[in-house]
């Protein structure tokens, strides 16, 4: 496994800036840093990447932004634990788009154990509440930290039944912005024994599209995910799509096909989920997994000399010419544009930081 | 495709004589024709063979009974149809205790559709009855005639969702004793488009082990057996694993976990049955094996000289040595006992007409 340490508190103001700066996700920060070598030299260089990319003037951070963060952050108890830090959970540490920051309350040790995410409608029957509790309740007592979403109904249900054992709400928002109101009380008691992470500024009020976004950390976290009750077309189904492509085990609970709650879980158990009828089903899916542990990604800096790979207008051009409101991927490009890997990728970052081009999952790239 | 003849009517009252022997059962017949090459022959050595395995007397059916059986069928309009006929149910004839005489009530033409078996609780829920309508209906206007066992519960609504386009009820008991008393007329309306199948002499009153007995009919029949609701333990669940043991294909209708008439069926689905949430799950996974039509077994009588397989004292002392409580197949008990197949099968043979055996799916055997 990968030595993992701790980034000094200037490192993290960088990471901070550079990640809540414009046009920058996950998967940007996480090339921005392979390519530049660092937080600080990719701060210096987005100026000059964005305007190549055709920006006018994309808004960088500023230090006082970031201080401001982590200090409002520290007053309420809150860490900003950075991708690679020895707390950091190590299996979120595994997907492609990892936050690079989660902003965390309550304990870190959570983190150590099994973790598996339950999850559902929102508009939940009683007895996919009762089951959905009875879950939890056994996969606690088992040893495993329960993940969710703290929405209303089977997310609620989950957290509540493991209180004790140990659950950790991963929030759409930031922490200041609790959705839904009323689980205010719910998430000060999951803090006891458990955790409340959000990659987004305290403030931030979560909008529709934070809640999909977010559902890729539910599953990050988790070896496995359960959904309880799941209409056609809901957001659980979201979750459990991501949880495919992270590579997560899929389970869902069975219903009758005259229950519209049940069409979204029966949908995916014809689909290939695994069929949960009892604690049982998952443990012994995830023992296999969880015995194995997990290699993380080792990850080598290329440190690309920046000047080396300064794409051409050219080059730029043809490349800019060949992207499409279809995705299309990295391999494609550099095949039919005949330049390097590294120049296409310098120029997907360019346009990127110019919030020209939509990254989507498998490497697949978009002009928006 | 093996051509199919009719019997003469001194053939059908032997084959009646014979399967109403004692100790005489489906698979048991078959051995008998095979090897004496026919009833009348059969008949003729039942008593010797007997006697040979150990018994006193084994009663055999006479003449008279058998004609008073046939004549009482005729004037109720039910006829006896032997296998191989070309009257008798083309799926049916392929499972290896296929019964040797149907008495069939109602329209024979329905066993040359596509058939598939609808069962389930007797104690449904409301929403399994609903479901099981709609799903007979659904996969009647598909042009399948749709089997059950005239039980309460799903057996009668998917009877009653397909009497207008063909329903096939199979009998645990004779056509002279309808359980439960309360479907007489449910039987009337199936009658109408569709059949009433029975193995048993009219007037036998159907008791516990007539039913799982009954239940390889309906699977037997059918290129799918749908279970709708089961609980845990229950008699649909023995068709669905006779189903599987025939080679048919088993489906499941889900449910909640925290429903006890969905036990059984989830169970099914986490052994691999195929979800049913609407009738095409049921077409789509049908389609290819109708598609391909199958080959009828090929019954060369082996006809072997009954003389020259007259087992010694020794070597049937040698054979039954080897049995026990535990089922053993007749591969083994040849290799063990270094004596022929034929020899081995012949002592069987009279084993089981002196009631000592008792035969097991899989040509395996043991001592009763």
């Amino acid at each position: 496994m990968q030595e993992r340490v701790k980034l000094t508190d200037e490192q993290r103001i960088d990471w901070l800036r550079l990640i809540r700066s414009d046009n920058v996700g996950p998967r940007t920060f996480r090339d921005l840093i392979n390519h530049f070598g660092g937080a600080r030299a990719a701060l210096d260089a987005l100026p000059r990447l964005a305007r190549r990319g055709g920006a006018a003037a994309a808004r960088i951070c500023s230090r006082e932004q970031a201080e401001k963060e982590v200090n409002a952050a520290r007053a309420r108890g809150i860490d900003l634990i950075a991708l690679g830090e020895p707390d950091y959970p190590p299996r979120l540490m595994m997907i492609d788009d990892a936050p690079p920051l989660l902003a965390v309350q309550g304990r870190h040790d959570i983190f150590a154990r099994p973790l598996v995410a339950i999850v559902g409608s929102r508009n939940a029957s009683a007895a996919g509440m009762k089951f959905a509790s009875g879950l939890a309740r056994d996969l606690g007592g088992a040893g495993y930290g329960i993940v969710s979403g703290l929405a209303r109904g089977i997310d609620a249900a989950a957290h509540r039944a493991s209180l004790d054992t140990g659950t950790i709400a991963v929030l759409a928002g930031g922490h200041e912005r609790i959705y839904p109101a009323e689980h205010v009380q719910l998430l000060a008691d999951i803090l006891a024994q458990g955790a409340a992470i959000s990659e987004m500024p305290l403030t931030w009020e979560p909008r529709a599209h934070d809640f999909p976004r977010r559902n890729r950390i539910i599953s990050g976290l988790s070896a496995g995910v359960v959904l309880v009750e799941a209409a056609r077309r809901s957001g659980s189904l979201i979750t459990a799509r991501l949880a495919g492509e992270q590579g997560r085990e899929v389970f869902a609970v069975p219903g009758s096909p005259l229950d519209p709650r049940a069409e979204g879980t029966n949908g995916l158990l014809k689909q290939g989920a695994i069929m949960v009828t009892e604690a049982k089903d998952v443990i012994d899916a995830l023992a296999p997994i969880l015995g194995r542990g997990f290699d993380l990604p080792v990850e080598e800096p290329e440190r690309e000399e920046p000047t080396a790979n300064e794409p051409s207008d050219d080059e730029r051009g043809r490349i800019v010419g060949l992207l499409g409101p279809s995705p299309c991927s990295l391999d494609d490009l550099v095949r039919l544009s005949r330049s390097s890997p590294a120049i296409v990728r310098m120029v997907l970052l360019e346009l990127e930081l110019a919030g020209r081009i939509e990254r989507h999952g498998g490497g697949l790239v978009s002009l928006v």
